[in-house]
């Protein structure tokens, strides 16, 4: 739905070039990643050392709102802070997935938070890639 | 993948009876529904007259964000609170819904903006009248 | 600032009687308690058996953070959905209370986070009685 | 109090050297900021020809929202990643902040918005400075 919604959209503002296909999964990827580390920062609370790992994902949990919340708004796309925000979001899902998968042996919970993790950097990555061929 | 890493999770504190299948519904829906309000304000801000419209989505989204958060915290599931905030996303879903149902002639955003909110708001209630039933 | 800035802003879509203090008041309580609870989810992920606490805290961050930005977008504001979401702060805010005041004499952050949520708590009931008495 | 309960947390897990005067200071700056877009999204979003200031401060707001969080919860504390963060919340505010001032003459609103966006941005560079300093 997101994306027939998006295709409804003013894009008047939106940088000519920009690929529609790569943020369309960089968005869904935000979201699961998103919804994966909010739910794995609740199971960590509640055991024991698992502190780091609980908050590492509740701060990936706020970035990939932020991040895909700032795609799904094309009358405000600026190209500088929108590639430093994809930076940003990279950063805490390596991050957060290096912790996660630390524990992934242990907590299948974490395993799985990992994965959206990955899977979130990736579709990050290439959205900034595609931002860079296009400047 | 959200339902299947919620199978992964400690329930230890989440209430007997709970039903799952509704929150996995609600959690979706509200999640949707953000997706669509962000959007949608987005376009709404941008265009004459539809200040109200804009800003009302902005609250809509904010408060699903945190809906979905709270359904996927089962360590914290407490009925009182869960319940009111459940009262809330069905009140603001509605105001939402009818304020982009009453621009739904002129933006095909605002309609499926509309549609989006008229789901969480049932899938919401759905969700609610399980937990009534458990009281 | 906040009150200033909220004076320079246009307020022709604010219901005619809406108290401007105590909705400034509930602002700044409901900032407070987002900043304390967050800490306080931080705290206590870490620590043994502080699971329900640390998602408890995490819930009422989220509720605070969208009821403050509710208040701050008058364009919006629609008294039964911010009547709703005031009722869902005040429940949120009285269980996180409870959960914080219960670890107060062994955790001097919980003793300041259940400081907040009853500041926060307050300052909405003070907010929804004003909109009750315009209605 | 935000300061005074910064004092009452476990902080093994922050990194050594952290300049804790300088962190206090930029997420009082982020959460000024966040009020201050939030506001301004609003009063934009009604006026004609101002969506994208509408939602460049809707980016903002939610940006700094992030870097706050993130800031309070010592537990994650991790050097790549909230350096990262600080660039994108720099990144953020410097367009936001142009985007307002040129319609500083016309809106006051604008022009408190400018200067609140500015102040998050010193305070972020200041961070990200003593930051790059310890590294």
């Amino acid at each position: 739905m997101t994306a027939e919604m998006m295709k409804s959209m003013p894009m008047a503002e939106m940088p000519m070039g920009m690929d529609m296909m790569a943020m369309q999964e960089a968005i869904e990827a935000c979201s699961a990643c998103m919804q994966a580390c909010t739910m794995c920062s609740d199971a960590m609370g509640g055991m024991e050392d698992m502190g780091t790992c609980a908050s590492m994902c509740a701060n990936c949990a706020d970035m990939c709102t932020t991040m895909m919340r700032v795609m799904m708004r094309p009358m405000a796309m600026d190209m500088p802070s929108m590639m430093a925000m994809l930076e940003a979001t990279i950063a805490m899902c390596k991050a957060c997935m290096d912790e996660c998968m630390s524990h992934a042996e242990m907590s299948e919970t974490c395993r799985m938070c990992a994965q959206a993790c990955e899977m979130a950097m990736n579709a990050c990555m290439k959205m900034l890639s595609s931002m860079k061929a296009m400047a």
